[in-house]
């Protein structure tokens, strides 16, 4: 992780994650033109937010930590890019799930 | 069950299911192709997330269990593969009904 | 009833009906062909869920019970095929009202 | 009031009408072809459902009561034939006033 | 006011008013078409109904009261003929203001 | 300010404002044709309202008061004429920000 | 900072930044055209607003203050030009993030 991405507090109930690496080869050995290759669904937490709010003002923690590995929905999110690396940002609620180790 | 399946929690209410086998010849023996045939609309539960969060940020445990049968709608969801497999999550909320033992 | 309908529960508000049998032929006596025959709004209820949730998670229970005779809105509802019958599910507040006894 | 119709209760906050006669004939004596004529806005109630549930799930009364008069919104309710005769569902809500004796 | 309208009490939050009169003649005296004349938007209130309701289903009083001049929007309202006259309903908060004495 | 405006009470949070004079000579003198110009953003609070209601129905104050500077949104608001003059209501909330003596 | 914006207080959650500096020469040394180049997305908090209000009322505090660094959606926000500077007012819970000293 960069520099500069560990500076990011995302706010509210917004979580900072980084996709693993796409494959780029098929099984067989093949190069796979980088347009032909779908997002990856996988993901690492690098930050996350305080959590959303609930009705009376108060924070509502996020249900993921830096470090877990989640799954993607496949589409949504905000995309950045930091120090030249594809980042995302998306809301806690819209992560599908988690891998346990 | 694979094994990378039994590794994914799923987050709020969403519910993990894996859908009965398609039915791929008729009654009388004939072989159906694939695309013929419809979405199966009964599932078994893989894994249930912690439930939605009320107005005050608790959660509220899902209605269904791992190793239930339910009955999901005929459209939405989302579809995963894992490990060469087909899963769906649903929204709690979505699944239409579950059957008795 | 079937013997596989007595085992589905439906979910939350949700409730199972069978509509009454549909009038195949005329005051007169001419036969109808299918088509020409609209829903029939007149439904018997199988089974109900345990209600909808409301704003602190509790259960609020449906308004009508099995072997009610209630009245169905002309669109909406899931259509289910059972062991060859024809069932339907319909959210609670959906249906318009109940036939008294 | 026909007999089934005595029977109906309505769900919620629906409230069971009866429009008063239409007006089919002008001031001047002509007699006014059916489909020339509006929805009459004005309507007997016949039944009232138990009311519309609060977010604690409690029921809400109906503002109107069996025998009131009442004017109705241009648009919408359900039409119901019961017996040869029409009648509608409005929601409770969607009644405009009441005419009082 | 009519006979006719006296006894028509509005339900929840709705307003019944009567519009000011169409000026239908210019400064200088010239006679203006009615369809070139908008609608007025100063009203007198004519009656008012118990309010609408807040979420434990209390009413809550309508801020106008029968007698108050009050500037309506330039569209929406509910228009009703009662005896030959045009009155509106409109929604308490629709209303845009009131004219102090 | 005229003498009709004064008898005009906003309701609920809505807020009476009169924008500032427009610009109608560029700063190099030459007269700008009245289509030209924009909507200026900046207006008076004239007055207004009691504020919105909370979900206790309870009057929620708005948060500018007579004679304060504000900044409008460039869209929204209902034009008023009174008197020859351009006012303009619009909600508490949608007003951007004031302007410190 | 010049004087005027000095002066605005946003109101409810709104938040008033400053963009960065548009880098307008690429690392080459090349000169952009103007157009050429998108929103930056970092900006500097010049005020904020109380809060929004929860559902009773009450302010909830902006997450953000004066002098954070933040990071903004590529969309939204309202432009205002002041003292021939642009700033921008975005929602509270519509800034992606902050960045730690």
């Amino acid at each position: 992780m960069s520099g500069a991405v560990k500076r990011l507090i995302p706010l509210f109930d917004r979580v900072l994650v980084e996709r693993f690496a796409k494959q780029t080869t098929t099984k067989g050995g093949i190069v796979l033109p980088d347009k032909s290759t779908k997002n990856v669904l996988n993901a690492t937490v690098v930050a996350v937010g305080p959590g959303g709010r609930n009705q009376q003002g108060e924070f509502v923690p996020c249900s993921v930590k830096p470090g877990d590995k989640v799954l993607l929905p496949e589409y949504g999110g905000n995309k950045l890019e930091i120090d030249n690396k594809e980042y995302y940002l998306f809301r806690d609620s819209d992560i599908l799930g988690k891998w346990q180790e």
